[in-house]
């Protein structure tokens, strides 16, 4: 009998628990199950509960919902509370743990492997892609991101669809996305809308206000109005200038828009407004798109296949088989080499030829 | 043979082209269309111009496109401008005149109807009813409005599941919706949760900074999480503290929710971030209402049918006939009453018993 311990870690998105749902369905028969409340923090803090049928089917009731359902959050998870992990796992004697996160929860997963291995404990770790950065590495893309993408596309279309009919009234409209250090979420305002009229920064690129400013000015001049959409992680002048706190080690991002709001204000003597896109980007359930809910469905129930199997130190990864006809392999890579690859930003040819890049996202979209 | 006129004006809503579908789609066999570009603008300023097949099928492509695909706009219409429009109208010979707006829109055709009438002219006007903020007056609902009351109660949810998978980083949300002087948005984003859970401050009420922060610091001890909405138009303490700017002679409103975010963190010690609601909620494609939808028909194939049966200075209007299974009448009061009626705000009946409300709500959303 196997007893198993799953959680949730960092930014919910709207099929986390499409995930977990996956992963639940499809554990074999005879295994315990165990949930982690609040990610890491219930990892150190022995937060972690047996679930009877009564819970798991309440968890399975949440399978469309967004929001992590078993509580998921910010949490400095140093080494010393890793140790105390394992050792609150070992206490509840689970020797398998499956983790439903990003780069810092396969990270994590690894290093508690490692620890409970030189106790001379086997713990069997197994993680679940999960970001709608898009930042994780050794995977085609993560679920999470499709709908967040999706939803950044239609709304980037559809404001600037708004703007156009306002065109007596303003010129510009600035948009933020999430995204922190990777351009893919703030690059794909750009999928359903036609090239012109949208200018993208990401924070993969370096941009001065001033060339913005004047950049603006200049498509100005031959078109009525523009959107431009700034990733939340774009460094104005090699730095962004804002950040709103510092929570759990973890720095708050948020401002990249008001301040080239500002600066265009100045800049430019016009009445520019923007806006943050916001915790909707991550979350409302409208957005969802189905490839992503099929594929989020799928991650899960391959890690509980995976645990079956007796395999460990793997995260489930998406390969995609085919673009033309769009196909994808539920397949398995190192921790390792998913730690290695470390933070995913976007591919130059992705930049430099924006088409590739949505012929890469229409699939997801 | 008939001379018709249509145009949009004020903010678009998610299927403001559906009515202009609706009512082009339905016009008598034997009428010429003229459109008017960015709405009052082009009627004071002759941005008028017949429209061909070819125009008129891209008028109807747009059907379920976001924005105001003739233009809309904002313009400070003054009866100066009105005598101007009666007579750039009359230059094309054009004897009906239909426009899809709000409270503005219904003054502004009624009194441009008296002006014709006094120079001997017979204008025909007839007003087809759009707002988000559904503060138009004898009409159970006006278009546009389910889909944004659709797209801040699914908002509101998911943000709420996201913040309480997120308890252990941050407790209190405060989210910004549109709406100006009424609330019916802002009430609108209880719809689909627990009570408890939402606090909800709409224009309607007077509202104190300090009550609030106390309120939020009590909710705080019996639960996890808390989202507080707060309608664009609540004046904290008897004032609207923020306004933007002020432009074509109206007031830009936002920041109601960031200065409740400063208070409380000012008050309560604790990080606390607002998130506008923005644009999407009049804008996004992917919130529309399927009821919204073919209201926003019917209203524009009702206007086409009044003008041709010959009737004049009335708004169409939605008269609810059951709400046990939700039915409607299309039918048209007029123009005078509307304004008469004033802007609408939120009954004191929905405002003591959300629940009412939300029977009220649930069909539309």
């Amino acid at each position: 009998m196997k007893r198993i311990a799953i959680g949730q870690a960092g930014g919910p998105t709207a099929v986390i628990n499409t995930s977990l749902a996956g992963f639940i369905e499809n554990l074999p028969g005879n295994t315990e199950l165990y949930t982690v409340e609040n990610g890491y923090e219930g990892l150190a803090e022995s937060k972690i509960q047996k679930a009877d049928r009564k819970r798991i089917q309440k968890i399975l009731d949440a399978k469309y919902d967004s929001g992590a359902c078993l509580g998921s959050g910010r949490y400095e998870f140093t080494e010393d509370k890793m140790v105390q992990a394992v050792k609150n796992l070992k206490a509840y004697g689970v020797d398998s743990l499956a983790f439903i996160g990003g780069n810092g929860t396969m990270a994590a997963l690894e290093k508690m492997e490692e620890i409970a291995r030189a106790e001379g404990m086997d713990l069997q770790v197994i993680g679940i892609p999960k970001t709608v950065d898009n930042d994780l590495g050794m995977t085609d893309h993560a679920p999470g991101f499709a709908s967040a993408a999706r939803h950044v596309a239609y709304s980037v279309r559809d404001i600037g669809r708004d703007l156009e009919s306002m065109r007596n009234f303003e010129k510009v409209r600035i948009l933020e996305t999430m995204g922190r250090n990777a351009g893919w979420l703030a690059a794909a305002a750009g999928a359903l809308m036609e090239e012109e009229k949208c200018i993208i920064c990401l924070p993969e690129q370096k941009i001065s206000l001033k060339s913005m400013a004047d950049e603006v000015r200049e498509r100005l001049k031959s078109q009525e109005t523009l959107v431009v959409v700034v990733s939340e992680g774009v460094e104005w002048d090699g730095a962004n200038p804002i950040s709103q706190a510092i929570i759990g080690g973890r720095v708050v991002l948020g401002g990249a828009a008001t301040y080239l709001q500002e600066t265009l204000r100045a800049k430019l003597g016009m009445f520019v407004r923007s806006e943050n896109l916001g915790i909707s980007q991550r979350a409302l359930s409208l957005s969802v798109s189905e490839t992503d809910r099929q594929e989020a469905y799928l991650v899960g129930a391959k890690a509980a296949k995976l645990l079956e199997e007796n395999i460990s130190r793997k995260m489930v990864c998406i390969e995609r088989e085919s673009n033309i006809r769009y196909n994808v392999h539920i397949g398995s890579c190192d921790l390792q080499k998913v730690k290695d690859a470390g933070e995913r930003t976007m591919p130059l040819e992705f930049i430099r030829d924006r088409r590739k890049f949505y012929e890469w996202l229409k699939p997801l979209i």
